[in-house]
């Protein structure tokens, strides 16, 4: 006999980790154009390594990183509004799992132009008991040597 | 009885994946000092995908990395004299494993003067038929948002 149970695990089902990392991918997107901390913190582990494209070389903990995120979050007056995640390479155990992306993200100006430009992000997760969290997180911008200057002219 | 073969082994047992990724890293730092770059592409997989913190917004493949590599190398006379790996964070499971690190690279002038700065490195590996193998690499500095110029004043 096929219960309501059956019918939710089915519906569940199959989950592998690549598919959960995925699916986190996904959803920490919509919480980063959501511009709400809590949510965006919400991910990580309460050991946090980070290494993001501005700021301190390190920002280690999760308070530390909640106070640059909100520093970040206050230059975009209604929070970003591109946050596109592109070309993202999953790998994934029961236990470790690591996805490298492009994602192009930005916001309008008053006057309603876009200020946008690509970055790179690498995720490295630990399933703990609560589910995946991203243990450590580098987002970052390529520059050119000879002006010391980020480019934000490369597009995939 | 104790043969040679007990004595080898547990010279090097035990080997736990944790100890073995930092075995690689050491070994890695060794690598790009020494400025070949046969021996800095042997720790990667063939379909590397990297992110470096100049150059394109990624290499896909051992052959894009190479030229990539190559170029940096020519930088420098006689390759980096300075690479410093601090701060390194590991996690392993059989399978997968992922490493950061703060790195203090550089190399001396004509004059004999240190030229560095600090970088962040995140590490993404798998285990292959012949070891541990990088599958993604990520280096960057991070930029001031107001000038958009890296920050080379950074210290940990």
């Amino acid at each position: 006999m096929m219960t309501a149970m059956d019918t939710v695990s089915t519906a569940n089902a199959p989950s592998t980790p690549e598919a959960e990392i995925r699916d986190l991918l996904d959803s920490y997107g919509r919480a980063v154009l959501s511009g709400d901390v809590d949510a965006i913190l919400s991910y990580y582990t309460d050991d946090i390594v980070a290494y993001d494209a501005i700021g301190d070389l390190r920002f280690h903990g999760l308070p530390a990183y909640r106070q640059h995120w909100e520093m970040c979050l206050s230059f975009m007056k209604e929070g970003p509004t591109i946050y596109e995640i592109h070309e993202a390479g999953i790998s994934a155990s029961e236990r470790l799992a690591f996805v490298h992306y492009l994602v192009r993200c930005g916001d309008c100006d008053q006057e309603g132009r876009e200020r946008s430009g690509w970055m790179r992000g690498t995720a490295c997760l630990r399933r703990e008991e609560a589910g995946w969290r991203i243990a450590h997180e580098h987002f970052s911008v390529p520059f050119d040597p000879s002006s010391e200057k980020v480019r934000f002219d490369l597009t995939p």
